[in-house]
């Protein structure tokens, strides 16, 4: 893959669109989404410029597309799995054909008023319908430091967390778009000291700091992704915040694992930044040792430098930014998730989501989750506006941010932003 | 709901198609499934009745349906889904009106040749789009029986386990219809003794001996469902064989819970049986104490009376039938687990599957898995062609049945059968 060079990523072009040069969105990123102007009936494929939308069933309307040679119809549709379902060369000409009708000189320029919206105009949909998600526990420093808290006196590690892409399966339907409310989630808590669980509302709410994949091409039952082939069957990228009930998942996870803890809700960002976009942020994992069993062996690089931020906004207040991280810190990298999720012949399908698991860096600055940056509730997380934290507190607003920047360009994610509202 | 009486579940009923007195398929069950009589193309939905499938897409061609007063396009769908989502008012009347036209002395006699065809015939195929899959652990005897054999030395139950109906997302993309093979599954195993894993085939493939629920009636984010409202959220049931890798799963389930050991494939039988159908079963739970929290409290009786049975068939050889258990055991109610499921607001989808855990009975002959029925391997299970099993060998074919029986009526699920290849 790393070998791949695509026209559209080359840093010289511009577009005729203006794009302020600290935005997510040059010609050079071109993402993917599902938006709707009117209502929601209307929704349909768009990708993002700049400040603006550029509506791909608009430019199927006005011939645009001719040397697109599939069925125009996928920019209809009010979730990108049609289109996705296409195919990575379908998806690699679709993209290349964009990045020339957007560049400075194009003829589209004449057609603007009727294919780009303002971001102001328009409404941002789930960009796919997830068929089934799975979240990791992917970074080294998160699984470490939440070993430390519940196992003081034992190995910070399991024993099979440096052999396997921990991972289980998460809640579909409850995966939303950036943007939507939360409310905090009721359910069996068992206080201090005590025997007998209560029924409360959560009490140590939680973000956790993750990006997520988007399959992009299906398996069938009983075959696996070998890992040269694993990046092939991914679409792009998300942010991704595994919003979480730490009081109610730990009552309730002995011995099976997540729950009522997770499934209340997920937020995502609206934005699905394809992988051919990420290609010059492409960087190596960090080491593994001991050395993995050969199925998961890797190589070039599979790794990706996104930069991870995490803002708490207090209801009427200042946003503080509480965390800085990066993808790049994950010791399992995509690759060898899909390849360990495939092994057993379990299938995936296109729109399936596969989440890392909280992004922490080494440094407590990096730390992906209010679990970690208030050390369980030990320390005070400091707000701008004088407030302070140890979990999330009603009509907080979390907003999680993405991206990649190097002397040339920026490719990024937007934010994937989600209000706490009390419990119902 | 136990007040309710459906003319259709009228023991006296008797149709012009003949059912012999021991199928599970008499005019009072009258299940819904999808099948297809050409290709896969043609699938549609249908009604078993006897060693018939009803065909209700024809039944519409014939204007024999005018009285049904929604979109008849469901019933040429190839899921259940657009079916299931007109709701409970429309269910009830449609098996209330193939209940009559089925009926000895109705005009549908005249077309059965149009509208019946042969069991052998058709092929059956998965008769809903399952959006999300969970597993609870709801039996008292299975729990105990893993805890006693995994902590010896501990107590078997463990804490959480009387107050909560215990439950995981597994994946609903390896969910197959009765008769599709599975491969066994390849995947890390840490071999007794050692330190460091090895990539094997599954050495410990076992079943799992479950039934499960389809959602009828969805709810939005945020929302939760009162107990005495639950039922009315269900449509009906099937029988639920819950594969495991019991070595993957013992290496990787900790702390997140099982992943591969499990997401290699279940199998379920091919006809849903509407909870309507069941109500002459009802019976009480057992005690649950220490008493509930009050949201998982319940009136009336939310159990059935369903006899389980499992047979093992090796290649070429005779079934054994290695398990008798029955449904009523479960500790935990339906209603219970899609309260408990809700309650920290995730929402719920028409077509979402919830399975009911390992079905074991007190007594050893009602163990509903093979970790159970050999305790771990320690003992053999001793097979009619003077085999012997463990665990599950390559080739063979594991089938189970339910069914309800009384002095007037049975009504039946038919079977889930699935046979294992050899790794691939």
């Amino acid at each position: 893959m790393s070998a791949h060079t695509f026209k559209a990523n080359n840093p010289a072009l511009k577009s005729f669109v203006e794009v302020s040069k600290d935005s997510d969105f040059p010609i050079q990123n071109l993402p993917f989404g599902i938006f709707s102007t009117d209502n929601a009936q209307d929704a349909r494929v768009g990708v993002r410029i700049g400040d603006f939308v550029l509506d791909l069933a608009e430019l199927s309307e006005l011939n645009l597309f001719d040397n697109l040679d599939f069925d125009h119809s996928v920019f209809y549709e009010n979730v990108l799995n049609p289109f996705i379902e296409l195919g990575q060369q379908n998806w690699r000409a679709t993209r290349e054909k964009i990045s020339e009708l957007l560049q400075a000189g194009s003829d589209l320029e004449r057609h603007k008023d009727k294919v780009l919206f303002s971001i102001e105009q328009v409404t941002m949909h789930m960009p796919v319908k997830v068929g089934d998600y799975t979240d990791f526990y992917s970074s080294i420093e998160h699984a470490t430091n939440v070993g430390k808290m519940f196992r003081p006196n034992g190995d910070a590690l399991l024993p099979n967390w440096r052999h396997i892409p921990v991972g289980y399966h998460g809640r579909a339907s409850s995966i939303v778009i950036s943007g939507t409310d939360i409310h905090r989630p009721k359910g069996q808590i068992l206080p201090k000291d005590a025997t007998e669980p209560i029924f409360s509302p959560c009490r140590l709410l939680d973000f956790e700091l993750e990006m997520a994949f988007i399959v992009g091409k299906s398996t069938a039952l009983g075959n696996s992704v070998s890992i040269s082939e694993a990046e092939n069957h991914i679409f792009g990228m998300v942010v991704f915040n595994d919003w979480s009930a730490r009081d109610i998942q730990k009552w309730e996870y002995v011995p099976l694992g997540p729950f009522l803890g997770k499934s209340f809700a997920s937020s995502i960002s609206p934005w699905i930044v394809t992988l051919d976009a990420l290609e010059p942020f492409r960087v190596a994992s960090p080491e593994q040792d001991p050395e993995v069993l050969d199925y998961l062996k890797y190589e070039e690089k599979h790794n990706f430098d996104i930069n991870l931020e995490v803002d708490l906004m207090p209801e009427g207040g200042e946003a503080t930014t509480i965390s800085k991280s990066n993808f790049k810190y994950m010791y399992w990298n995509m690759a060898q998730q899909l390849t360990h999720h495939t092994v057993n012949g379990c299938n995936i399908n296109v729109g399936d989501m596969c989440a890392s698991g909280t992004i922490s860096g080494k440094d407590e600055t990096a730390y992906g989750s209010m679990l970690e940056l208030s050390w369980a509730g030990k320390n005070t997380i400091n707000l701008k506006d004088g407030g302070e934290r140890k979990f999330i507190q009603d009509n907080d607003t979390i907003v999680m941010r993405g991206f990649c920047q190097n002397d040339s360009v920026r490719i990024g994610f937007g934010e994937v932003s989600g209000k706490v509202l009390p419990a119902k």
